[in-house]
């Protein structure tokens, strides 16, 4: 492993409602300079959490909603902020209700994911929820989310639909695929 | 599929040397009106690509780099800006070439993964690499990056080492292994 680079410096360089874009002069071992920029969340709190929802150990319940990212509509797992104080387990059940229409008696923290750790701060936590009822919560939602259940054993076409392109939900997928295969 | 919404006004609300936020009023088909912020690559040319050099059938190379936005290093698959005019599979060469220290005969394209598409513009071209030679090119690396040979039957031990958290690495790990299995 190699010894790890100084920061020499770090400047906030932009900054928006949601985003804080922050500069930082880096040093590494060797003696080699750099600049970087870093993306931090400007509201950021408690982080974020992503839900997979599992109807039963082949079903997992997605979510079909319009991302504005890429002006599209996506189908993958439900996710959320985690607010101020809140629990990560809390904030999954929440959104849980809220997005899908359902509470988990069992809530299982799986791995926590970063989305591009070169240059954003950014990761999210994501939580395998079983044992599931029907619970519903009001959320912001803009509009009602389509839930879409999909085999676990199909991901494959679940990517040929082009309509799930989001790394963080198809890493998960995988993983709770092989999380089942361990614990089964 | 719901019908999609529309995009009222958009407005770039800060920029920075690599990023740009665009704040913008969006209205759903059921009339409700949001205002969403999404991030634009401030410097975007041609996209990214991430690359998964295969040794052989069952050996990826894996790089240890630096990455600035989590402050430590990581475990991941070799990536990096397509340049303006470039091709993606040329990028993807350029890219093997400079950071791992291989050219590649056969060059596949997989897929495309968006990161975080309801607040982040951007996607990566994910590219197999295979039939691989010995070829150095000179990039901007600020230190030479470590290369580490890996087992695709072990995607699990690696996730398990805490180095690899990128979800577009694990999605294209798990995702060039089922490639492999319909293809062999």
């Amino acid at each position: 492993m190699p010894k790890k680079p100084t920061i020499l410096s770090r400047k906030l360089v932009c900054r928006s409602r949601l985003f804080a874009v922050e500069a930082m002069e880096i040093q590494f071992s060797n003696g080699e300079l750099r600049s970087y920029e870093r993306l931090k969340r400007g509201d950021s709190t408690g982080g974020a959490v992503m839900i997979v929802p599992l109807l039963d150990d082949d079903t997992v319940l997605l979510i079909r909603e319009y991302s504005a990212g890429v002006d599209r509509y996506e189908l993958g797992l439900p996710k959320g902020k985690i607010d101020a104080g809140e629990a990560a387990l809390a904030a999954a059940n929440r959104e849980l209700k809220e997005e899908v229409g359902y509470g988990a008696k069992i809530l299982h923290p799986l791995t926590s994911l970063t989305l591009a750790p070169s240059y954003l701060e950014h990761s999210i936590d994501v939580v395998i929820a079983s044992d599931l009822y029907p619970e519903k919560l009001e959320g912001d939602e803009p509009e009602e989310l389509e839930v879409v259940p999909w085999s676990l054993s199909n991901i494959s076409g679940l990517l040929a639909t082009g309509e799930c392109s989001e790394a963080r939900s198809i890493a998960a997928l995988y993983m709770t695929v092989d999380y089942l295969k361990g614990n089964h």
